[in-house]
């Protein structure tokens, strides 16, 4: 698209009609918008910056139809680029980051209503005032519009589930009619009354319309919280914890977190401390947390104490180390930064059926001992709802076509032999297009590219392709 | 559609298929599937019965392919119409009944894939065997293709969430392309890796195509429990426990269920018992319950207790009865039936949020005394959720214009005054298509008819208009 005549005209009424802050066209003040957090850097043309659901909207239908191709950003913290504008240069970034002007809390009905640009943070403080808490829990903070577009879940879904199952309502802005707001912001648990539009929207990474607001539930803030780093001599060790983690502590479990050995000798050396005197094969972080108040019938200190003594003279753990909570989540937050500083980092966000984990486990560490012997397997991630982060650190001069080979083969493996999912937590952007491109089913495929037909049939909206346009004979 | 030759043809075609008990066309064989619970009778042409997601896919394709308009039908338990066959006896019936292909238990997983014609009860029953349970809590024992198509939510939707937040897979087949499979049967627990098709289908009524399976989340059976039966002296002081009670005992709490002064006397008369000595203003059933074995370190009994003598002693209820829990849920259970039974039922299924609950309840019994001062209100429900079952008890000769007005005051009142769902939990049917005509936006209106033409393009699948079929101009 060169049209700059088109380009600048547009920029200058947008420029009057959102103020200074709205429009930002200078180097220097677009190049933040063009990072992203894991892969590479793009190039934005101008950042435009609405600051209401009016402006959104206007600003949609003025881009849309100038013909004007756009990524959104909320806080540029997603980890498959969706975000981040194309490296040519030709697209504008629709920043959610001043959108701040809704934050409502109804605490009687345990819900909140609040505008895309607030920060999962931002949500959470004013929660917190009336005890309770949107308990979606990310290594980042988010921007709220960007956590419903991505469908993000975290280290506490097996108790809470992720953003779908916490999203009462959305108001969106739509590519095409071109500004067009759709949705509603119905604080309801109970609503059967049609499509449900804010499901169709969530996990959609944008596609379909601009993210504006969202309506989500809120949960009673914990009051006490039990944790204990648990050591294992296998995988299927671990897997067979969780089941009887689950049996008997029931509805407390809300972390059961897997940390391989390679993941602990990363900490280990990091921070020039090992937590065990030997590095175990497989580690869980076990966290078992209740909103009744200590001292009122309940002690999850003594409750996990007995499990796991129990597990003990069952020859069940080989090790445990049971601290504060913070202390040990610290640690569990460390395995990143500590994969990251060994090398050069490989990561992959997958999932499989926990009944299938030890399985997929195994055969992923052959397939990478095959591709790339050199390579030092350091996974950890959310074993309790069957998520792996299967990070490793390779060398420096590892060519692009090794690493990718070794993807293919490793989300092949996933996908076909284990029923799992390439894009666990992530979503799709353009980093991910080839896979889902690869393991998206052909009806689904052509499905999808008739949804955005309809919805962005110039496909101005993202970067990603949901599937072929033409969808049977009417 | 008068085309008795071609039909026939078909007939002949799918009784060859599907063997003698695939297709029945004997009036009295097709006569049981002309019968709605609730809202009058239909007029089926025929009834297909396929017993595979091969012979799904086939007899779709078929009646496609024929011109054939048609309901699908589950366990027919469905209370707006959804499922009944139009009185003018053109569609066929296609039921899921012997759709019992498949019913895997992964326990390891906490899942279960399982085909639309079994029961939630033949569901819970093999789950059971591995302490699991899928805690969708209703008064019938619906069809999972039903359960999944209408989004069923209950008694217990206040722990568990109802069938969205609990659904990770399903396998369906489209009308458009004719008999095309759409969907996936994997259990994960995250899967970010596109358009949530499972979602988009969920609690759709089927418009878009016909459920054959579905993968669900499975819970750990609850292994202690204790109700309490409490009077209070208004609505605003039950909500005022919803919240009391949700701080003091977490996710313990898992029904909230309202009983108004009429439902309690409804069920004395019936009874011929009253379960307080003098009826009070309004009633909860409180229900807290734990996956925890009792004497493992819990125990909700005294937990409850020592709640309900703190409430005692500030005055907040008047009286309550602590009983087994089965006698307490019959009592509540027994409304529905002892509401019926004192002469004709207006019915009202809403929600609005729980902040607004006494304040809406309110201006609904105004609304009712003043069209209609002869009816008797006898509301009961989800309170804890905000959802309503807005019965009452009118005389025999009231008119039927006389109920659709107070139908379309009430149901304007919930929607336009208290930002409440006019359908909380029985979805859309012809029974309530006028009130989605009348409330649905016209955005989303515009949307979801461009969505049915794109898989149902001559509305040959159920009964439901879900819009116009023009959306913009591309």
């Amino acid at each position: 698209m060169e049209r700059p005549e088109q380009e600048r005209a547009l920029a200058q009424r947008l420029a009057q009609r959102l103020g200074p802050r709205g429009l930002l066209t200078e180097r220097a003040e677009v190049a933040p918008y063009e990072v992203s957090a894991r892969h590479g850097m793009g190039r934005a043309r101008a950042v435009v910056r609405p600051s209401t659901m009016e402006e959104l909207s206007e600003v949609v239908r003025e881009l849309i139809g100038s013909g004007v191709h756009m990524v959104v950003q909320g806080a540029a913290t997603g980890l498959v680029g969706a975000a981040t504008p194309s490296p040519d240069g030709t697209q504008w970034v629709l920043s959610t980051q001043r959108l701040r002007d809704v934050l409502n809390i109804d605490p009687v009905n345990r819900s909140a209503t609040v505008a895309a640009g607030y920060r999962l943070s931002d949500l959470n403080r004013s929660a917190q005032v009336h005890g309770l808490v949107f308990p979606i829990d990310l290594g980042a903070d988010p921007s709220i519009g960007g956590m419903v577009a991505t469908n993000t879940g975290g280290a506490r879904l097996i108790r809470y589930g992720g953003v779908r199952e916490n999203l009462l309502g959305l108001q969106a802005v739509l590519a095409h009619p071109a500004g067009e707001m759709v949705g509603h912001d119905l604080s309801l648990r109970k609503n059967n009354t049609g499509i449900d539009w804010t499901q169709l929207l969530c996990g959609s990474f944008g596609a379909f319309g601009v993210v504006g607001r969202a309506t989500v539930k809120l949960h009673p803030v914990q009051q006490q919280r039990a944790t204990a780093l648990v050591a294992v001599d296998s995988v299927e060790q671990a897997v067979e914890l969780a089941c009887s983690l689950e049996l008997a502590m029931g509805e407390f479990v809300s972390a059961f977190e897997g940390l391989s050995q390679g993941a602990l000798d990363a900490v280990a050396q990091h921070q020039e401390q090992g937590v065990f005197a030997t590095t175990p094969p497989y580690a869980v972080l076990v966290e078992v947390s209740s909103a009744i108040a200590p001292g009122c019938g309940l002690d999850l200190d003594a409750m996990l104490m007995e499990w796991l003594e129990l597990r003990f003279d069952r020859g069940e753990v080989l090790d445990a180390v049971v601290g504060k909570p913070e202390q040990l989540w610290r640690l569990r937050h460390a395995v990143s930064e500590s994969v990251q500083a060994l090398g050069r980092l490989v990561a992959f966000d997958v999932a499989v059926p926990r009944s299938s984990f030890a399985a997929f486990r195994h055969e992923a560490a052959r397939i990478i001992a095959q591709c790339m012997p050199q390579a030092r397997l350091c996974d950890f991630g959310h074993l309790g709802d069957g998520g792996v982060h299967l990070n490793m650190v390779v060398p420096v001069d590892t060519g692009a076509q090794q690493i990718e080979q070794l993807r293919e083969a490793i989300c092949d493996a996933v996908v076909m032999r284990f029923a799992g999912s390439f894009s666990a937590e992530h979503g799709i952007g353009p980093y991910n297009q080839r896979f889902y491109d690869r393991f998206t089913d052909s009806s689904l495929y052509r499905a999808c590219g008739a949804l955005q037909q309809i919805f962005d049939p110039r496909f101005q909206l993202g970067r990603v392709r949901l599937g072929q346009a033409s969808f049977g004979q009417a």
